[in-house]
């Protein structure tokens, strides 16, 4: 099995090489990632301009990598259509640090990156963790090889989204299937200046007056809030019943992982 | 009412100013739009670096226009928080060329502006044509007013997405409720040199092999191709069900629109 | 007579029209800069992008203006080659808002854009002002009125660096012929951040210990702070003794309008 | 003795490091160097954005390397006040593949990042070396070791610029002092289009007409096409008398290391 590897963080993102180590034996994995952090670009494509590549120093042997000036989308369609060496089986983004949930989940690169494979036909997944978490956790690592093992068993198209809690919900109480939370974070603006040199910054904040209690059961943050690792589809169309069984065996993988660790 | 107008083509792109000819009577129009061309952005927002923002003539009298150095998504979150007198009722994207259906829809810009919109709060609506179309067709000004007009009248949340069918499809036949056509296009690309520069050109086309004929009667490319505007929701999180008596109302007004042209 | 207007601070920023009024019935004027802010590029250009250009509404009639995106010696060339009507006579960039003196010459987009008329055969001058000056004056227009119709006159390659003073040392004494001032400014980092991400700004400051006193009578800087507007030739190869007579007779014509003004 | 090097094609081009193979011995070396390829920027410095800085896998041991987002005389300014240890005693920047002679020397990065140095008060060289030579050759190492041993003993400022001749101008028959030819090159533009979009390319190219015969036999390019290695300072302000004595230190040692290798 081939597997391609990107995140949005930027090929030089510890992270990226800890995802790297947790499914290195599950086939020949490549890494074709952004050369800069390129967080909150979404599903953004290069349509307009060149897009350059270098092959740079893996810092895992026999792991293939490739720093691309671009976007987390033209990292994964470069890797997949010209620097695998062959049919790319599936595309694994992350690991994020930093949950990708709710309406976040529509200006993730991590997401974006996962989409770029989905929407060419190959099976992707996005691994994302909450606030604080060691990406080197032995637990992390045999839950997302548990999902990871899934997704390159399944046939057919799809695009998983799996995020595991905030360290402060830590251990891991197991996995549940979840809908994205609706609208929990907004954008304002924050007028700065350099100099005599002025401008704005955009940040992402919780929506005023919105509080955890009043969110569904089943969606993405209160699991996460209450120690379980949220697994849903962002396949497309969105239809919160695709990739239903592909759902449940990574669910089942990942309760194992966690149960064999305690 | 107080309406922000963006695109993704930038600020200098005789479409935006179309769009904002079709609403002007509406209410209180305001531009806020990209500097330069971000097609392909989708919901990109600039989170690590300054946004600025440059006040430029208007071609419209009485309507501001600002020209905003960074995303589609960017310009709306400060066009809603920084710009605008007061509060946004409704936020107004296009007139893209160029139709946003399938899966298109996540890497267009034009979708990434009216969703900074839609999740800030604010009721918004995308308007995109197929190709050679000429965006100052009068049956289109009046379509689109329709729309608008039922966008403003709308209470709470909702995200919109309008299409208008190619050139060749017209005259418009009416508007159809749509869901958006499974995978449609994908992601090549093209190696390229400029001297001994060497670099890749990143493409969408169709997905080989692939026929209209596939495709479900009741999606967006389907209806386009048959001479319908296309109207559905990409509210978040995504479902079909959701806007139903918006998309209606807009559906009927679309359809005066057209009818009151013969 | 066809003269090319550019600037390093983009086409919306007004001091580049003050240069346009200036110089508006010296011959046929068009503007072609850059489309946002590129103070500090110096000379650089775009050898290894698609440059674009959008015609733009001018802020004067009959003055035709490209926004260019790129760096200013990217406007300038594409200026000469593709937007003029014609054989361009001379290139003049500014008005700058901040002196181009001693080593800030080499990183100054202003002169960056004049070298890049220089360098491709056409007489080019850089007019540039202290803090706090008001470009709209009316002794600064004609003075550079002045400057610009020597250059129009003169036959040959030349390159000229013209700055006035800064508003506390007005009103002006007269002109006079400078050399630059040995290194002055020096490059420091402060160290930021924005929530988690850090990052450095480079700012330019004046080195310590130097101080104008240890500055040669004839320099640019001490000129400046005598009151007297500084002109010198930055043609290249750069040699104190070129564009001898042309300085020369900038100086009588600024000295002219000063004069006359009082 | 603390040497910084950086280039300006990029942490990853490898004659970067084959200039770092020549003279590590020399003391302490430390690469601070741009992330992507910034070749054309000159001494562009990033004043109005913020710069990051990532520290990446190094290709000799013991040499820290950095890549920084953004230009060559950022990577330069950066890597003295921010990532060397102490202070830095010499910038050393190439090896340019191309050469940086008549005119280009205005808009080299390979220049812009020497610049850098020099300006800030440390005595600097740029390498580069004439169309096709092979960066690892062993006289080319040895030359270049004789020099910058040259510029490490060398007090005061000074910023010299040494270029080797074109592979078809080999063996090397010494080193000279020489000055920038006259204008030699020109900027030209080249329409394009990818699909619909139009844009244009900028180039440089012989002037037409201009030819070597017409050249001073002391400049820079009659004496790289005669297979001497061309040494002169480009210490600022631009004075042809200066660095004199380092200029004719260095002449020695380079004749010294081709002699021996004959």
């Amino acid at each position: 099995m081939r597997i391609l590897v990107s995140n949005d963080d930027g090929i030089n993102h510890p992270a990226l090489w800890h995802l790297v180590d947790a499914i290195a034996d599950l086939g020949d994995v490549i890494v074709s990632a952004p050369d800069r952090n390129c967080s909150g670009v979404g599903t953004a494509m290069t349509l307009h301009n060149p897009v350059r590549v270098n092959e740079v120093r893996s810092r895992v042997d026999g792991v293939p990598a490739f720093a691309v000036q671009g976007m987390p989308a033209d990292a994964v369609v470069l890797g997949i259509r010209e620097l695998a060496d062959g049919p790319v089986d599936a595309v694994i983004t992350g690991i994020n640090p930093g949950n990708n949930v709710t309406t976040n989940v529509l200006v993730s690169g991590t997401l974006g990156a996962a989409y770029a494979g989905h929407l060419n036909g190959i099976p992707a997944m996005a691994v994302s963790v909450g606030y604080k978490v060691d990406t080197t956790d032995r637990v992390l690592a045999s839950a997302i090889h548990g999902a990871a093992s899934c997704l390159l068993r399944h046939e057919g198209q799809a695009l998983v989204n799996v995020n595991f809690p905030w360290a402060e919900d830590w251990p891991l109480k197991g996995a549940r299937q979840t809908v994205p939370a609706p609208r929990f974070l907004e954008d304002v603006t924050k007028p700065d200046r350099h100099g005599s040199d002025e401008f704005y910054w955009i940040e992402r904040q919780l929506v005023e007056g919105v509080s955890f209690d009043s969110l569904p059961a089943d969606s993405d943050v209160v699991s996460l809030r209450s120690g379980f690792v949220s697994v849903n589809s962002m396949a497309w169309p969105i239809d919160p019943g695709r990739d239903e069984q592909l759902i449940q065996s990574i669910i089942e993988n990942v309760d194992s992982a966690i149960a064999s660790s305690s």
